[in-house]
């Protein structure tokens, strides 16, 4: 009888068996990956050991001290910590789909990576001459972000995709990643070193749409798994950390040498530590009870990194820095509270970590408010070389006015939301071909589904009780394998 | 029946309702911080875009290396992991506390380096000309800092207080912190830059004070949940590990470029080693059985960090590191096997996460240490101009001789104790006032009265059982949400 | 009735007792420290504070950024991360050997980073003149990687020894690190950086030495403890990632300033990128429902990191990297799929992490590719001083070819081998003498065994049943410490 159950339960689970397609993708793109380093990518010269020698002879540099490593290397250590802990852990916290939120943020991050250094290296730093694109600490960070807007729009699809789905969702995301890319920081030539464009507002409207067109009706027969246990809670907590505590290495792991690396960490720094304290009181004051919910403190208490994307190499003012991140807190738990509830009822999103909350709206904000500095930027508080030097103003763009630029990078900021839902749409109707071995409406947010499961947690049995259970012979079928005569 | 038991049981629980005080704490200190820093905040000149340019050229530097930013950022990134998760998790470790642990952790710490920026400012750095206080790198550090202080009182309070209480005990830390810093390094121009009197000893006997005038005759109604389960020991062990790793970058974070921060890692890094052994040591011996105690490995071993945060920056010489973090390791043990229940039988004090033995005493000692390091430094051993450098004897201190910096080091450990206390018992008094929402005596150490919590964990249906469960029609009223007619 | 089969079951257990031996070993080695560091350790002339004032003359250094430390110090705290998070957590997957994983690594890297720092000096650094071993940042991270060897070793031994015996196994493993080191970096004059011989493949062929003498044929009566539980999973996957992402900080710490370090990270992270999608691919295909393995991916998806310990400092190129990625995500899971199990039922090995698959094979496919890029280098590829500096071909070396060099790479991997083999099966001899305290077989992978442990999970009552418990008076054992008056 129960097995009966079981067979018209576990039906639907059969859709799920990706041993033929994910072993296919991962083994034809990692070869393709092969071939494509092989013809591309070479050491540039900061690390290619001819060439260093070479620079530091051009350039007149003694010491190695001068290397980019130098002032990029710690930057980049954090950023690959938030995006493999920080993204992999915060999306942990559902009771049963930990192991996809962690290894399947791993598998697409690693992907990501190689191809965005492609992707990124034609777009910008494709050697005309020798055909080859030159590879250093600044573009493995570069990578690094790539992959993050990916990874933002898996949080909007947490749970209820298969592996395969997911590598089609990088594959396409980092390309229109960098396209978009290319248009805004290229073209528009708009400053954007931490992102808020590029990355969160593009990432989290991908991710949006894409989760619009894979709408499921009935997903609230999975509902009993899409919530988070005490200690989930715990270990997205790690993620949520590292996110928080790394941002002002992640905002500033590209901006310019010295003051403006510097400036920038202050900026992320104080927004953040501002959007703290208007999330707990929002989460309060948003609850009957006055009880705090740790969706809020993980997800909003970031928001602030997210909008200071833009403007935090700005000489935005520590006050500034303040304001944007009081506000941050204020919306995105506002956005958890009221806006999440309403997207899933009335628009048929359905968005597991609310990404709208955490790198749509905050991103698109930061945007704006990047446009609105750069626009009130001025000689007398940048200097004059200070003013060229953080805003490129050099070579064809040596006339533009500090009003115009600020025009571009809010024009900017709507590429990438058209970025994002436009590829987004696109991507969620490939993905709905019924081919890549995704959950039924019944078995998402269920990591049974892909992954060797341990036996459950309650059923370590105490070694007293566990023995005595064999003297009375009443074998659990689970722990049939130890049998008596080996006692 | 239940119901009326329920009531007499969580009818103290009502002045946990923080829905008003702790949103208004919130937002109007988040609002000051906005308008003083308004009024007072602005770059410094190595963050400042027109400084900095202004800065090279006036000190005639050629590379962006020499920015203070790349000596001290990689170290401010471990002091920021050491506050938010060292700290953090390392309160994870009771039962049903680990919410309030980490999340309270976050909140008080980002409202502390706000108001820490203000107070060391106004004390360190205001400019008499402008009016203004200009912060780099080093004040977000030093930020860092001054919260930790609070941070440590967190920790002999963790459970028995209201969100709203600590905010109050982090306003009134931080801002003592400031003056006894002021006193000890300013006007008895001590050495301490890794804190071991200005910030543990203070930190350690402010949270004891405040524990002490808070004393709960009837705290063992909430015994039940006063103490670990596996997982939440594993927790906190991640929060312990990243305290001991980052230690050697706190002691050296702000100490003199180049020989002094390199010599302040070694000595570090020995001693912590040191103490490890000694800690399981006399974890091993203290126990009948001979079994280890996971509190003991969790904070002795951290014990000579905190010895070392005065003597670190000094020839301490290898051994005399090592020296040190033996004696720590043992004394700490001890004071978790032997004093904490004194302290709490005898003397009423009631020190949840053993502060006294792994920040007052220690830190007490670290002080004493340095004193004595200190007087026993000559010219001989640090060269002339490294005694001016490591010990800032210049201007109006330089005539001062070692035996006397000596005597000034052991006066400003006395300091700090009494800054500590009478801080510490002030600020206990106004905790007594009743009406922050803390605790009923049965319902601390509980996530409940602050948190919205998740279903237990053992309540995770597997979807067969959950199935049969709905077709047998025994629903559950927690899973009442999940109609059958969906099915 | 329980309480006799209890004693029947627990009766071996008393063999675990360590009140004595282990205090007695811990303060016998760390007071030997004490004396050892007293006649033999110094600072540097880059941490002396003297010395550091007469090297930047002597140099004609000008700026304290050309110190040692600034090159060096953020790879060391990464390293350190590895080698305490890292290695600690990994450990933790076992359900109820977490505590032994992670508290056990953090004792013997702590005395084994000691005692590297006092067998490296000797051999290496010792000052024949003053008799002194002088110790600056790039010894401390030595020391790290000599402590890695061993607990490389502890990853064949989880479970199965007692912490008395981990101090032995690293007593005898650092001092024959240091002695392969010797021969191998300074006899041979090979290049390895990343360790993948010194390290990775003696430490792994070290315990799988030991492992096979300890073999223990009824160890299927720890049968039910042998395995994870879905947090315990988590938990271990906090280790893999901060190994994985820090890896290209572990390879790159010791190498060359300048481009060396900065090519070291770029081939290793694109390895190690390569290395996940193939672990995933065979982890899935290797299943017949095409499920996902967390050992695989925890474990196999580092693998590329050790194969590149030796290649990742030359010039391998990106491709050559990803390659070498590639095909190490394939062996490793193969190995875990199908190795582990033939070693354990044909060779009598027990390997509980499945070290021959993470470090033994992978360390010494590595150090055959590293001999075999080192033949290839060529002066047209690294320019001659850059060949000269990456090969160190200088003094007596100056004239040795490139094919020579590599021959010597080989042979340095074979010296590896040995030292693991024949060393691991002597100290695994002196493990068998009856006196170290190590668990009956029914007794293993508990950490009852060693550690006072919390109650279980399942027994925190929510304080309503708790409640009503009291009042119908059935009251636990375990909770009879709370009485009803006090209520």
């Amino acid at each position: 009888m129960a097995d009966m159950v079981a067979g018209n339960f576990f039906g639907p689970q059969n859709n799920t068996y990706i041993r033929v397609s994910l072993p296919a993708v991962c083994f034809v793109w990692q070869i393709a990956m092969v071939i494509l380093f092989g013809v591309f990518i070479r050491y540039d010269e900061e690390s290619d050991e001819k060439g260093w020698h070479e620079f530091k002879r051009s350039h007149n540099i003694t010491s190695n001290i001068e290397n980019d490593f130098y002032f990029r290397y710690p930057s980049f250590q954090d950023v690959h910590v938030m995006i493999f802990v920080g993204f992999g852990f915060l999306m942990t916290f559902l009771k049963r789909y930990s192991f996809g939120g962690v290894g399947f943020n791993f598998l697409i991050a690693a992907f990501g990576l190689q191809w965005a250094l492609l992707m990124q290296g034609w777009f910008h730093s494709l050697d005309p001459v020798t055909g080859k694109i030159t590879i250093g600490i600044e573009s493995l960070i570069n990578a690094d972000f790539c992959c993050a807007g990916s990874l933002i729009a898996y949080g909007a699809l947490l749970g209820k995709v298969s592996p395969v789905q997911l590598m089609i969702v990088t594959l396409f995301g980092v390309t229109l990643f960098a396209v978009e890319e290319y248009i805004i920081l290229d073209l528009l030539h708009c400053r954007d070193a931490g992102g808020s464009m590029v990355i969160h507002t593009f990432g989290g409207y991908y991710g949006l749409a894409i989760s619009w067109v894979l709408y499921r009706p009935n997903l609230n027969l999975s509902k009993r798994l899409n919530g988070s246990v005490y200690h989930s809670d715990l270990f997205a907590m790690i993620g949520a950390l590292f996110l928080w505590m790394f941002w002002p290495s992640f905002n500033s792991a590209i901006t310019n040498h010295g003051a403006g690396q510097h400036r920038t960490v202050i900026n992320t720094y104080l927004s953040l530590a501002a959007c703290v304290l208007t999330t707990f009181a929002i989460s309060s004051m948003g609850q009957k009870k006055g009880k705090l919910d740790m969706v809020h403190i993980q997800n909003a208490s970031l928001a602030a990194g997210v909008a200071m994307g833009t403007s935090a190499e700005f000489m935005i003012t520590p006050y500034g820095s303040i304001i944007v991140g009081f506000c941050c807190g204020i919306i995105s738990t506002f956005g958890y509270l009221y806006v999440t509830p309403f997207l899933e009822k009335r628009l048929k999103l359905q968005d597991t970590c609310g990404i709208h909350n955490l790198h749509a709206v905050p991103g698109m904000l930061g945007g704006f408010v990047g446009a609105i500095v750069a626009a009130a930027a001025t000689e007398e508080v940048y200097g004059k070389e200070g003013l060229v030097e953080t805003f490129g103003l050099s070579g064809k763009f040596e006339n533009r006015s500090m009003s115009t630029q600020g025009a571009y990078q809010a024009a900017g900021t709507c590429v990438a939301i058209a970025f994002g839902l436009v590829g987004g749409v696109c991507v969620g109707f490939i993905l709905r071909f019924p081919l890549w071995g995704d959950p039924a409406d019944d078995f998402c947010f269920d990591d049974e589904a892909y992954w060797e499961l341990p036996e459950d947690e309650e059923t370590i049995p105490p070694v007293l009780e566990y023995n005595n259970h064999m003297i009375n012979k009443h074998q659990d079928t689970h722990e049939s394998q130890f049998s008596l005569e080996e006692s």
